[in-house]
């Protein structure tokens, strides 16, 4: 008693993590680099997204998945930019889980596309939670929502792979301190690269686009 | 066989459901007001407490109950203004439940005070799925969020006894169009008061406590 040797098993695959690595090797086999993008509703998600539609150099050579709760409102708003997207209607959850990504990246065209933008659904705290088998996560965060949101919502802000920080057009009219803000961002992620960008001026877009293009 | 009469037996009543009815019992008893204020991150719940607690006649007749994932930003800002207030850290869930709320509750002087306010944790979708024996919720949306939000999240906004919308400041230097998103709300909520309020201004903000004030 008190040595014996004990087995402690644990399940450490869930059927989400068996999903996230078929994705992983679909993606791999098709030399396809799938990014996630999280943030809070209104953050400026699907603007950005918008905006790098129209600076990307072929728009044939990349698709955007639209996570919502409810609605096809953003998918409209990226067809209307003759981007491949899909919509993933989660009917009531908070975020987007591997099954449901791994179905709608089966339908796509993957021998002819570079890249595919996953839009999550809006929600700061559990998409961080879910590996969905993306390459890298991508935190956005708009200014209008204050300066301390990295340090009460750590988790996305540790993982991410990036930070982009939007509506940067709006600082003369708020209080936000930039660096303040980015002072949190550090404080929980030391080396993260930091976008500022605005999708109304366009400011910073190209560095983005830049950066996601120059992933894999 | 097709013809038995089978019996069908259900959870009906989760854990959170008989602590959500133990605050119930308990508010009543003591005759205070509970409210659960619910929005995204940054979306100004916050600043909101801060200015009801400058307007709120007697500040010793209501405290504040901060629910956040991390840190305790929120209820030192609320402690600078005297207001009685504690921090419920949900340690990355995304939202409170009951049991917690109970706990924080059974610590007040529920003796000497009329009204508790409740901040959820910076959420649109999970906080509005779990009853914690409000009297009502209470959605928070920010012009900054752009129009859609009440039919992309209509849960919360379905549920709400009032919806506050914050930031009209900003409205000069947004393309938020006002006239579309109070369409997009009573779409969901036909019925619900809706109260414009801006926390640097002040504008609305009487107008709101006069509301919270009038409850029960």
């Amino acid at each position: 008693m008190g040595n014996r040797d004990i087995k402690v098993y644990k399940d450490l695959m869930g059927e989400n993590s068996l999903w996230a690595e078929k994705i992983r090797n679909l993606l791999t086999e098709k030399k396809v680099m799938m990014v996630n993008i999280i943030g809070s509703p209104g953050c400026g998600k699907t603007s950005l997204l918008e905006k790098i539609a129209s600076t990307y150099a072929d728009k044939k050579d990349f698709a955007v998945l639209e996570g919502d709760v409810e609605t096809t409102h953003d998918a409209e708003r990226l067809d209307a930019l003759d981007v491949p997207v899909s919509q993933l209607l989660t009917s009531g959850a908070c975020h987007l889980e591997a099954k449901m990504v791994y179905q709608a990246l089966s339908d796509l065209s993957l021998d002819t596309l570079n890249l595919v933008i996953v839009e999550n659904v809006g929600n700061l705290v559990c998409p961080a939670e879910f590996d969905i088998g993306e390459y890298a996560k991508i935190a956005v965060l708009s200014v209008t929502e204050g300066e301390d949101k990295p340090v009460k919502y750590p988790l996305l802000f540790r993982e991410a792979k990036a930070v982009v920080l939007t509506k940067t057009d709006l600082l003369p009219h708020l209080p936000f301190k930039k660096d303040v803000c980015l002072d949190y961002m550090r404080k929980v992620n030391s080396t993260v690269p930091i976008f500022e960008v605005s999708s109304v001026t366009g400011a910073g877009i190209s560095s983005f686009v830049d950066w996601i293009t120059s992933l894999g």
